[in-house]
């Protein structure tokens, strides 16, 4: 089935234990796509700079993408963001973030509309509102930031209502229920609106809570993190992508759903940038799943 | 098969957003105890004062635990330990700590040598090999802190050589291999000697190592989290009261037992003190541990 994804395209300068990279690929919907595509169509909508690289695309061409829903501006430089990580990298510095093109918004064709799948990746949630409207996809999935709780919290109780699964991390969770407890934050959410609502713990592992039932997985055990950078957009793409491409939001989906998107993100941690994702292939992904399966396996 | 348990057991005063308690049952044995209790007999050994309430053993005599080597002091009171958790509760702060009957080695009488299974929860590595040469049990396992990595290195360091296994959290994890990343670090406590490591994550779960496998699972969900004082310990309760009663080490049997921790130790932080573990009946154990299976699985 179709899935759109309205998000941002960059270029990141980041610096982890294990090196530093300048002006490589970034930001939240390049890493969705980049996972996505291994398992649907997946049409892009976004904002670049002239300065975005052609070759930036290569991959997403080769998987199938669509983009005429990329806007090119002559005027402006591509969005930026750099970062550092530090210790066991479970949470970045951010140096510096330039919006550039992302301050205007986002385009959509006429084509896109109507979608089985559509995913909101981070913006401002009153960016997101108008992307809903006029997308007027079938099952509408979004992330947010903190950023928005504190600065745009009613339209993100807006958005909330609308939406069919909401995407974030724990802290963010917390902060947007106020519940400390995480299972209480997940029950918080679904009441808030959404049907689906995951939570992402970074290495340790994700949540899915829906009205009939809780799953959790660990992070694929990963023994080399060089750069998280992306890690939540790769869950996402993956979890997203499969599940467009199984069609459906049965519990059994979902939870296939989750895992394929633990393991995206595995790809990505793996290797700076999206070195991680252009590298894999499908197979890749349903052997880590296969393994997954079985790190987390024990017996009646 | 049998299992012998050297440990604390104190009286905690606690304060935490559900409430205080003042001079409630503590201690690292005593969790252990009454989650291992649940599935094989458990001998106790460790020093109390007269000043250790009777009523503290009620529920581990009734689960046929045997206490010859509980020795109780006259001239000192038995270990205090008082602090308070806040916000998401991951860690406790410690207000105040009483060695008191701990500055004395525990006594172990003659007939607990040579038991099957063997755990030395948290005491001085000093004390720890001392216990292990008077205990000659068969499988040995021990937890450790973060003090004893500071100020005992090498005396953990021969220790680690001669356990079978390790149980501790995260942070010692680290501490001690000096690997950041816990899958390297795991790998690390497994070349330090023991064949079995066991990371505790608190609310993120667990992780165990072993030469042929890894294995992971999230915490048990569970929405009411009101003092998570002895959860490590319960858990180890429950993985080594399991496996003592499964009476092998094999990978089946250890992911079993983590399984058997898991809910022992959600048990626990439902309730103040030692009450979960109190009002706790292996049915009901075994009731968490079918629905944690059911938590995490996918698939194929």
């Amino acid at each position: 089935m179709s899935l759109v994804v309205v998000g941002s395209f960059g270029l990141d300068t980041v610096e982890t234990p294990f090196g530093r990279r300048e002006e490589v690929l970034g930001g939240s919907a390049i890493y969705f796509s980049l996972a996505a595509s291994m398992f649907t169509t997946v049409k892009l909508a976004g904002n670049v700079g002239s300065d975005f690289p052609e070759s930036a695309w290569r991959t997403l061409d080769d998987r199938g993408a669509v983009r005429t829903g990329i806007r090119v501006f002559n005027d402006q430089p591509t969005f930026r963001w750099s970062g550092r990580y530090e210790g066991d990298m479970n949470e970045a510095e951010t140096l510096r973030t330039e919006l550039n093109v992302l301050a205007e918004p986002p385009h959509v064709p006429e084509d896109y509309r109507g979608s089985d799948f559509v995913f909101l990746a981070n913006m401002g949630p009153d960016t997101q509102l108008e992307m809903l409207e006029q997308l007027q996809g079938k099952t509408v999935f979004a992330d947010t930031m903190n950023l928005w709780i504190d600065t745009q919290r009613e339209n993100l109780v807006r958005l909330l209502q609308r939406l069919d699964g909401i995407i974030l991390n724990d802290a963010e969770a917390r902060a947007l229920t106020g519940e400390a407890n995480l299972i209480r934050a997940g029950e918080a959410l679904l009441r808030m609106g959404p049907r689906v609502a995951v939570v992402k713990k970074g290495e340790h592992g994700s949540f899915l809570f829906e009205r009939d039932f809780h799953f959790a997985l660990p992070a694929y055990p990963t023994s080399q993190v060089v750069d998280p950078t992306g890690a939540g957009d790769s869950f996402a793409g993956g979890f997203l992508g499969s599940l467009a491409e199984m069609g459906e939001l049965s519990p059994a989906k979902l939870r296939k759903a989750m895992a394929f998107g633990t393991v995206a993100a595995s790809m990505t941690v793996e290797r700076f940038s999206t070195e991680g994702l252009e590298k894999a292939a499908r197979e890749q992904l349903e052997h880590r799943y296969a393994e997954l399966r079985e790190f987390v396996h024990f017996e009646a």
